[in-house]
C-alpha cells in the first residue's frame, strides 16, 4: 500500500465494492443526503471499520466506519464512495474528521458537486493526507449515488419508470386483468426498487384499476424496514377505502399531472428518488417532459395482441422522434427479461 | 476411442459440434431434406471428412463426408446430427453407406422420427457397428434441424415469427414511419435468418405500407446464395411495381389468410421452414391458430407510445388467455435486445 499505486491496489477496490454495497443497502433512507458507504483500512490493508450514512441528521457513512476503526484508522486508508464533504451541516464535516483521526490515505469514486459540501479533497490534502478520486467512478455513479447526483445536478428528484409487459408491451389484457403478468421473483424485485426510492408515484386512475398498497414487502408479504412515501397524482376522486390510503406508509395526494410540477413539489419535501409505477397515461405525461431517467422494464414471455400498452402517448407522431434510450442491463428474472435503460445522451 | 465410453471421448463431442455447424450453414437450402452436418474421423480420432446435405435429389450429409474420407473411413467413426436413413430415395440409404465404408463407430445426436427412414441404427448394428444416439440432442433438437424435425411431427411448416419493434412494443410510428427501429446488427440478422427459411410470408397490408424486398442481403445490400420463396397472403389489390414482385427471387400469392391453410399449401411445396414478417394482424391470427412456432424479437432501446403494435388482436380477452412463450435465449445484438422465444409447453 505504499507508492503512487496505492488506489489501484486490489485491497482498496475489494474495499471500494464493499462501501458501493453498504451504499447500495441505505439507499432509500438517507434523503436528501446521498446513500454513501464507507470502508476504513488499517495501516496493513486489513478492515477496520465501516459505514453507511444514516437517515438525515444522524452520523455520515464516514463517522460510522471511523468510530468502529478507533485508534486502527491511524495511518490507515479511507475507502469511500462519494468525496468526503468539507460542509458542517447538523454533523461534523466529513474531511474534518477524517483529518482528526488520523488517516493517512483517502480513495473516492464520485468527487461532490454539491457547492455547499464540496472541497473535502482539497482539505485532506492540505492536511497532507495523500486522496485520490475517480477509484471505480462509473460503477458508483451509477449505483447507489444516481439519484442524489441526479437530483444536486437538477434540483429534482431522479425518476425510476417501473414497467411489467408482456413482450408485445401491454401491462393488462383487454378485460382489464393483469395479475400476474410477470413472474414471482420479478415482483420481489420491484418491492427491492421500492424500499430504495424515497416515493412512488401512481396516477388516480391506477389506483382505480388496480388498488395497489404500493408498500415495499418481503416474498411473505411482510413490510419491509424502509416504506416510501405514496403519491398519487390526478383529480379523480377515490374511495376512502383504498389501499393507498391504509396506515402502512404515508400518502399524499398532488392534483394535477405536470410532471415538472410534481417533481418541484416532491423536491421541496426532500425527496431525491421517485419510483413511477403507471399507468400508461402518467409515464406518457412524464416520459414527455423528459423526466424519466431511468426504465425498469420486467418483460414477460406472454404475448397479449389487444388489452392496455405499457406506455401512453408520449408526444411522438414520427419515429425521428422516438425516445432514445441505451439498454444499460439485461438480464433473466425467473422466466422474464429484467431490462434496465438510461436515456440516450443528446 | 476404445470402451463403452467413446461416445463421451472430446473428439467425438467436438466433432459433433463441427457437424452441428455444418448443419446450420446449409440451413433453407436442403427442403424437404433435414440440414444434417456430419464428420467422419479416421481410426486415429483424426477428420477425415465433412459434410453437409446438398440440395433435394443430391448428396446427403454422410456420402459428401466418406467420399472426402475415403479408405481413412476404414474402422473410424462417423459423427452425424441425425440418425443416418434406411431409406433408399433418389439417394442411395445413408446407413448402407456407412456400412459399406467400413467405419467401426456411428454416433448420432437426434433419432429420425420418419418412419420411412427411420431404422439406419438398427441396421447399423446388426452390421457390427457400435452405434450410440442422443450426443448433444437438445442442442441439435433446437438448431439445424428443428423446422425438419417440426414438419415431420406435425405435416405443417415451421413458423418463425420475426418482429423488430421499440422496448414498449410498437413497429412504427403514428405516422406510419419504422425506418429504422431496430440497429444495422440486427437488420443483418434478419438477413441471416431469411437465408435460412424456404420461405417468407407477408401480408398484402405489409407490402402496400412498406413496398419489402424480403430478399436475404449482405451487409452490403448484395444478395446472399440462397433466396426464400416469397410469399404474400391475402386479397388486397398490389401494384404490378411492388419489389416483392421483382425477378430477385420467386414470388408467389395465396388468397385469404387462414394460417393452416396457407401452411397446408406451403408443405404441398416442399417448404420446412417459414419466416412471418408480419404485419400485427397476419402475426395475431398465426398467434391465434398455434401456429407460432419461435418468436425472433429485436427489441430497441426506444419508446414511441403511439403508433403501430407488432402484435395485432390473437384472441386473448383476458390474462389466463395469454398466449405463454418460453425466453430460450436473449442475448444483445448492437444497441438492441434479440430475445427467441417458444411455445411454453402445454
Amino acid at each position: 500500500m505504499n507508492g503512487s499505486d496505492w488506489s489501484r491496489d486490489p485491497v482498496v477496490l475489494d474495499a471500494m465494492r464493499r462501501a458501493a454495497e453498504l451504499g447500495q443497502r441505505v439507499l432509500g433512507s438517507t434523503s436528501p443526503n446521498p446513500a454513501v458507504g464507507c470502508v476504513v483500512l488499517d495501516r496493513h490493508g486489513h478492515v477496520a471499520g465501516t459505514g453507511a450514512t444514516r437517515p438525515a441528521g444522524r452520523e455520515h457513512a464516514e463517522a460510522l466506519a471511523l468510530r468502529e476503526a478507533g485508534e486502527a484508522a491511524v495511518g490507515g486508508t479511507a475507502v469511500v464512495t462519494l468525496e468526503p464533504c468539507a460542509h458542517t451541516g447538523r454533523t461534523g464535516a466529513c474531511a474534518v474528521a477524517l483529518r482528526e483521526a488520523g488517516v493517512a490515505r483517502v480513495a473516492y469514486a464520485v468527487a461532490d458537486p454539491n457547492p455547499a459540501a464540496s472541497g473535502g479533497a482539497a482539505l485532506l490534502r492540505e492536511a497532507g493526507v495523500d486522496v485520490v478520486g475517480g477509484i471505480d467512478e462509473q460503477e458508483v455513479a451509477t449505483g447507489a449515488l444516481r439519484p442524489w447526483l441526479h437530483a444536486t445536478r437538477t434540483g429534482l428528484p431522479h425518476v425510476t419508470w417501473k414497467y411489467a409487459a408482456s413482450l408485445d408491451g401491454r401491462s393488462a389484457a383487454s378485460d382489464g386483468t393483469s395479475q400476474w403478468i410477470s413472474s414471482e421473483p420479478s415482483r420481489a424485485e420491484v418491492h427491492r426498487i421500492r424500499a430504495h426510492r424515497d416515493a412512488v408515484l401512481v396516477g388516480t386512475g391506477t389506483v382505480l384499476a388496480d388498488d395497489p398498497r404500493l408498500t415495499a414487502r418481503d416474498e411473505r408479504g411482510a413490510p419491509l424496514p424502509e416504506q416510501p412515501l405514496r403519491v398519487v397524482v390526478g383529480d379523480r376522486d377515490l374511495p376512502e377505502s383504498a389501499k393507498v390510503f391504509d396506515d402502512s406508509a404515508p400518502t399524499i395526494r398532488l392534483a394535477g399531472g405536470d410532471p415538472d410540477r410534481v417533481l418541484r413539489s416532491l423536491a421541496e419535501r426532500g425527496v431525491t428518488a421517485v419510483l413511477l409505477e403507471g399507468g400508461p397515461t402518467l409515464a406518457g405525461a412524464f416520459l414527455e417532459a423528459g423526466r424519466i431517467d431511468l426504465v425498469e422494464a420486467f418483460v414477460a414471455p406472454a404475448l397479449l395482441g389487444s388489452g392496455s400498452a405499457a406506455l401512453g402517448d408520449a408526444g411522438v407522431a414520427s419515429i425521428s422522434q422516438a425516445w432514445r434510450f441505451h439498454f444499460e442491463r439485461v438480464r433473466m428474472c425467473g422466466r422474464d427479461v429484467w431490462i434496465s435503460a438510461v436515456p440516450s445522451e443528446g
